[in-house]
């Protein structure tokens, strides 16, 4: 019998940290990387190549990924469009990723566009990827909720997940973008994806706002997906702002997931190295808790 | 069909406050217990009868009862020996709660005792409770792990518990006191109690130092637990020490209950507003998230 594993994509460089308060300088997230592959990641969201009008954070894009050319195979970069693509196409990238919310009013606030125009671009982009053999994988935000127009309705999902299956993307991440979702609620929505749309590839990405993230992906888990997004040191959001909570946290999850035995191919130790590497560059308490708790824990007793 | 539904036992003002840093004053005690009470808890556990020697924090347990006389039947008090329970009957109390390590390690470090001196201290206790009517609920400490001994077997806490059981006791709560437990862990463990003490009502105890408390929870009541401690605010362990995470956080937890359509009897946004109020008196970030995210989420948008 082969034991459970566990894919796990890592996006702290660019969801973590295209909403970092400061611009983190390039060196330092080309370190991140590094240290993220040395890990063991086999993909590594590096960067966005969104305009840097909308995210400065993120605007040595090209920068980043030049020092990382010997690796990028295990990069992925997210594409807000086709210029993107042609910009990530300029650096050698072999996989990219794509969104689209579940909602119009998300869909607005983030890309300027109706779904509907947003799934006509991503159609076309995949169709130019594939013709360079590039990977695309795509993810649904706000799947779970939307601040915007609040709850959303799994057939509301499965449209929209069937239209980038359609453009032939075959990995579709569901994403719990303001954090809202609930283990009960994953459950449904992944066994109506999975209804729907059987030959696609479901991936989970969390976001812990209501401390209910960890709990989620053991809903999604115990459903069959064994594909999940997280953030080193659980990055994302502003550590500025009380409450907006980052990424479900990379080496908390997978700490829990060695602890049940389930295999996932990452040194978890090296990742809480790296995780208070990171701490300590960026100079602000990161949201998650191995790192911390490890730091600290030579002879600790709680009561 | 009637829905599900679960127990509460909010124990911060013990659990948390104990590990405060500071004294908290009697009137600020009693009035997070009145709040708590108002929030629909039925057992609040207000405080411990242990020798202030060893707690200092908790050193008013008689003034904070003799405040709540009026809600004395909805309050807890843990009793670490015979003089507290005659300490807690001498304020009317009408249920204590006694603790015992799984592992003689933890157990001569909290108590001060072996285990089974601390068994055997309990077997009396509770005759002598039970003769006046109190009802006494039990926890095992360190059910999941100890920092002394590491992992402890199924085998091992079922003896414990089974003697505890054999005292008359009916509620046994597992703790994770120090927060090693994972969801698989949970799952086995009380599945075991189940098979060795089927008549037992157990309750889980967790603590959030490595994240997985709300995941442990889910899975515990995937197993039917349906009986929770936790903390307001998820107080416990020392803010002032970086990865000391407390308690599971009760209002969060239970948001995540209510979301999934189980009843619990609580007022989740007075409960939340408890929690804000305790922030401001301690003037500290306690590590509850939905108290934190909705204070600040109008309007808000994650990316």
């Amino acid at each position: 019998m082969t034991r459970p594993s566990v894919d796990w994509v890592e996006v702290g460089p660019r969801d973590g940290l295209q909403s970092w308060p400061s611009v983190v300088a390039t060196p330092v997230k080309v370190g991140l990387v590094t240290g993220l592959l040395e890990c063991g990641f086999r993909r590594v969201e590096a960067t966005s190549m969104v305009h840097p009008k909308w995210v400065p954070q993120l605007a040595d894009a090209e920068a980043v990924l030049e020092a990382l050319q010997d690796r990028i195979a295990n990069l992925r970069v997210l594409v807000p469009n086709r210029r993107g693509l042609e910009r990530a196409q300029q650096e050698g990238v072999r996989n990219v990723a794509v969104t689209v919310a579940a909602t119009d009013g998300y869909n607005q606030h983030n890309l300027n566009r109706s779904v509907k125009e947003t799934l006509a671009e991503i159609e076309e982009l995949a169709g130019l990827a594939g013709r360079d053999g590039i990977e695309v994988d795509a993810s649904v935000s706000v799947a779970f909720g939307c601040p915007y127009e609040g709850p959303v309705s799994p057939e509301r999902v499965a449209e929209v997940a069937r239209a980038l299956a359609d453009a032939g993307i075959q990995e579709i991440a569901l994403a719990d973008t303001i954090g809202v979702a609930n283990p009960a609620q994953v459950e449904t929505l992944f066994a109506a994806m999975k209804d729907a749309l059987p030959t696609t590839r479901w991936g989970a990405h969390f976001h812990d706002s209501r401390g209910v993230a960890m709990a989620n992906l053991l809903s999604a888990l115990e459903t069959g997906v064994n594909l999940f997004e997280g953030s080193v040191g659980g990055i994302g959001g502003s550590p500025f702002a009380p409450g907006a909570a980052g990424n479900l946290c990379s080496e908390d999850a997978l700490a829990m997931l060695a602890s049940m035995g389930i295999e996932t191919g990452i040194d978890v130790d090296h990742l809480i190295e790296v995780a208070r590497s990171l701490e300590r560059t960026l100079g602000a308490r990161l949201p998650g808790k191995v790192h911390a708790i490890q730091a600290s824990a030579t002879g600790t007793v709680s009561a």
